[in-house]
């Protein structure tokens, strides 16, 4: 049972984002301008990394509906996606993504963390300051949602079919349709 | 030197805020509309929840800011926020802004850190739904914006009076100002 009261039978953030529209409407908003606004990274490589983080950080609901989402959208042939949320090294992966995602998950431990070399690596395989810009904050505001939609104890169905309804609606419609 | 273009001379979060205008749009007014806006918590209560989570992650620029914001607004004679800074038990704190700072604590490791227990304790120091919805929301919430500053390696200067003048403009002026 979720921490303090939320709409019955919402799941994952979308709880409280029904419930507190105030702050509701910038996270949706936010969401959408990073993850789906002008970018040198495609949506998928965005939800790639959205997923990647929200599996590091264990976040049961984020990670399957942003899964979902991006194996749509990369039309993820080589189970690159299974492969990250099953924390082994992603096949079908290119240089450029492999180089963001070590980024992304030293942002998602301690943005500290990350060193000349990683972004050095990053521009080798093709990533301009763009995309590391969206790396990071990729990795940052997942760093968020997880925490929001854990720290409240909101609700996460365990039916596979919804993830892929969240993910198809995220995919063709973005942040803003729910 | 920060691992990207940034516009020289600005500090801390304020260098990808203006270099990225897409995003700053939403991470300003999600800042404006959760430390500002209506809340069962004082804006005081709510900078010192930014300022412990911020001091958590070790984020320089970020804890410096908020800790004076939340000097000023709390008119802080006790040295609460001096002790927050610290990282030891703070003097001066109502039980429900202790309670609240177990829960921030928490929600800063891992969401699902957060017991039952804990918020029993925050309800029965006076918190209500709001506030505790609040409380790991801005947990979440500086858990991006510290690694969003740290992990593009933005400049954090070293002079206090700078602090003292960015506090002065949050806390007088908010998020929207800059």
């Amino acid at each position: 049972m979720a921490h303090i009261k939320l709409p019955d039978g919402v799941p994952g953030i979308l709880g409280p984002m029904m419930a507190y529209p105030d702050s509701e409407k910038y996270l949706s908003g936010l969401a959408q301008a990073v993850l789906r606004g002008p970018s040198s990274l495609t949506e998928g490589e965005r939800e790639a990394i959205a997923t990647f983080v929200s599996s590091g950080n264990e976040c049961y609901f984020c990670t399957n509906s942003h899964a979902a989402a991006a194996r749509q959208l990369l039309g993820d042939k080589c189970g690159m996606i299974d492969d990250i949320v099953a924390h082994v090294p992603p096949g079908g992966i290119s240089d450029k993504l492999r180089a963001l995602l070590t980024i992304a998950g030293k942002v998602r431990r301690d943005g500290r963390l990350v060193c000349a070399e990683d972004v050095a690596d990053a521009r080798a395989a093709g990533a301009d300051d763009k995309a590391i810009h969206d790396t990071v904050l990729i990795a940052a505001m997942f760093c968020m949602y997880n925490r929001y939609v854990d720290g409240l104890g909101t609700w996460a169905p365990q039916d596979p079919a919804l993830y892929e309804q969240l993910g198809t609606r995220l995919a063709t419609h973005g942040y803003l349709s729910f």
